[in-house]
């Protein structure tokens, strides 16, 4: 999904960023399953609606990236849902790889089970190999 | 889903609080729909593990605030999972009538379709019957 430069505006003018970010919650597309959540500044928005891939505004090093640009595990933009406050992006996903930057598919691989925090997922692939 | 004191403090040293809070996304426990996104501190952590009801931090009114409070639509957690991070919580809940206070069952009910953004939803409630 890519949007025109008017389109873009349209729904940048629908957004209220709080100190500059807005919360992007991404699901894939297909499962549903609840990725990641990240953060992103208007520039970041206007890129991913744009050129369809996802992007962020990282907080800790204070710059703009792609979510793939190291990994390759990019992020294709499938569906944009806007939340009543306009502050929190939905975004359904084709993920190419996994999400997480420890391994796995989603960034939420830690579940309560019986009052203890145990991982329940299967890591997909090395981040030492993938993170250089 | 009710947690011992213990287990609460246990699940607290594995979060990381930024300015105080971390973000807690909200789904339905059967259909996984997303619910709505909102922002906890410590102690309404501690509350919604202990309590079993999702409690939050305002951050525009500066207080803890329980869903359903006014309206009665509560939120029963049903499961718990932890990013990577351990700044973002992503529950599964039983939700009592609607998440959104504008009277709909998820706040996304807004979506982008052919570059527009859309209400695709229809509303669960006169909001100004509820919230008094």
């Amino acid at each position: 999904m890519k949007l025109e430069t008017a389109q873009v505006k349209n729904v940048l003018r629908n957004l209220r960023f709080r100190r500059g970010l807005v919360t992007a919650v991404v699901r894939d597309y297909q499962n549903k399953e609840v990725l990641m959540v990240a953060w992103q500044n208007r520039e970041a928005v206007r890129r991913t609606l744009s050129e369809g891939k996802m992007h962020y505004w990282s907080r800790e090093r204070k710059k703009l990236w792609m979510k793939g640009e190291t990994s390759g595990n990019v992020q294709l933009v499938k569906a944009v849902y806007v939340d009543c406050d306009g502050d929190t992006l939905l975004y359904d996903v084709k993920q190419i790889g996994g999400a997480c930057h420890k391994g796995y598919r989603s960034c939420f691989f830690r579940k309560l089970r019986n009052g203890k925090l145990v991982k329940y997922r299967k890591r997909l692939f090395n981040p030492s190999r993938v993170y250089r």
